[in-house]
């Protein structure tokens, strides 16, 4: 299984890849959360990345890692999040169609992002199944290929790049905070921490109404996600098959926040740092305020995933 | 009245005088809002300033221009916003004491601030005349030294280094919007502009239910703002007497927008650019959006003046 892992080299030749395509994001400190937690976090700020995520940085460089062949009938996948919108940008940047399967629930706001990238859209029923047998049916259809969220190597290789800038732009890290939902970003950003970064420890966060990642880690097995219930709708699905062995590997711990604990730490970045962040984002940062990585005193790296969110429904809004 | 008037002397001098203490803000572009304004919109941060607002630069340049004599006693003012945040910081900074003057019902979140800065605080009843006779009390009886939030040089000094640090962090622009209250950024922006930018036209930002700079620019008058009504909660205050007759020989013109198109804009800034300002900051983007700057193709400087809003009341929240 190992030698399948994306390598050093894989990585570097990913930054230079995708470079024309995605922001250099800048990274933030603020001395109030410093003060507060009593470490010094350096923020990796996806948020202000292409199409507002980290997603970005793994469909370009899945797009530009196909054969010339591959590319000419386009790519496809399923999702209802930033993925959608990172795939759709990217195939428009190349003059390629990408097809995308939404549940017919998702969001009018995600949606109408998808479209406005030129993302040609079929609707399905709101269930996994659903999901995968439209998926199907439009790759048949149209021969594009299927590009997976996280459950690729290309994809892992190119969120790999965000730690990997992360490293340059800040002194030698303690610690490096990532969320965790299906992987994608994790899995990356564990390679890109043993291969750049030897001595710094990456802890993977994840909601408690979420806690599949937890449940896997130990015990050394994927648990499936069922029914999760958390704000950071980002962090839902299961891991995948190809980023679980990386993060059994290289990861040192996945620590869980509550709900309340998120919330906060949302709300700490939006009145302190004065940035607009998604849930998902604030799940390290909720880890650090419970003391759930239990230090002082340490350099720690957080990958502010991304700043989709609705703002009609912001959770510490609370006009009547 | 113009042999007053700071130099660029002045303001070059407290470019270094207050550089330690206050943070060099980024300017940043967002390339869906220059579609949309059809123009190329660098907007300058002060958001991420100090105490979250630009009113940082004039209270430290403020103190720090004080005689040693006058700084024993500390310093006062009447504010329920953003420049008592400030003082309360520079005086804390430099272990003078900053007396505050609030009236009873500022919000909460507001007076936390001073507090944890250090400010002493006087509550008073919410009228102009009360603020200013309780100032005068408090004076009296500490001799504090007054710092207007606008009315006084070395504020509008402090505020112009904005702008003369947008004009190195950006090419040549055509046009630099500011908003406007009473006055004290907008006639330092206007004198940097005229010091540091030939050729770079001022135009003031105000909404249309507030808009007594508008109707003192075009009389030439100052006209007070009496039961101002908007959202931006930045620009209730009239012009000050000292800020004004800069205004009128340097600032090209004056526009007004609706609330409508304050929270618009608003939106886009938390939306696209993922930041958190406050209303008064979207003034001007809301007036490109609403073509009262009517302009195509144009480099056009935006001075964002600050990220100090109540998150729990947002206004294009709608949660119920």
């Amino acid at each position: 299984m190992q030698n399948h892992f994306p390598t050093s080299s894989d990585i570097l030749d990913a930054r230079t890849r995708i470079q024309s395509y995605i922001h250099k994001t800048q990274v933030i400190t603020n001395s109030y959360i410093n003060s507060l937690v009593e470490n010094e976090v350096f923020f990796k700020c996806e948020n202000f990345q292409k199409a507002g995520a980290f997603k970005s940085r793994g469909a370009v460089n899945a797009i530009l890692s196909l054969r010339p062949d591959q590319q000419t009938k386009g790519v496809a996948t399923h999702s209802s999040g930033n993925h959608a919108q990172a795939l759709a940008r990217a195939a428009q940047l190349f003059g390629l169609p990408a097809y995308i399967v939404m549940p017919k629930n998702a969001p009018l706001v995600k949606i109408a992002a998808v479209k406005d990238y030129g993302g040609i859209i079929t609707f399905c029923e709101p269930t996994l199944e659903a999901r995968e047998s439209t998926l199907r049916k439009v790759i048949e259809k149209t021969g594009a290929v299927e590009i997976h969220p996280y459950n690729n190597y290309t994809i892992i290789t190119g969120q790999a790049t965000a730690a990997a800038e992360l490293f340059e732009q800040t002194p030698k890290l303690n610690y490096l905070l990532c969320p965790v939902g299906g992987g994608g970003l994790l899995s990356g950003t564990a390679l890109s921490t043993a291969y750049f970064s030897e001595g710094t420890s990456v802890i993977a966060c994840e909601p408690a109404g979420a806690d599949d990642a937890f449940r896997s880690f130990y015990s050394g097995e994927i648990v499936p996600s069922v029914q999760p219930r958390t704000i950071a709708d980002g962090l839902l699905t299961s891991l995948g098959t190809r980023n679980f062995p990386i993060i059994l590997k290289y990861v040192e711990g996945v620590v869980t926040v509550s709900e309340a604990s998120i919330v906060e730490a949302m709300r700490l970045l939006y009145e302190r740092a004065k940035i607009v962040i998604e849930p998902s984002s604030a799940v390290p940062l909720a880890a650090l305020i419970e003391g759930k990585v239990a230090v002082k005193g340490k350099k720690i790296g957080v990958i502010l995933s991304g700043g989709n969110v609705d703002l009609a429904t912001l959770p510490f809004c609370n006009k009547q």
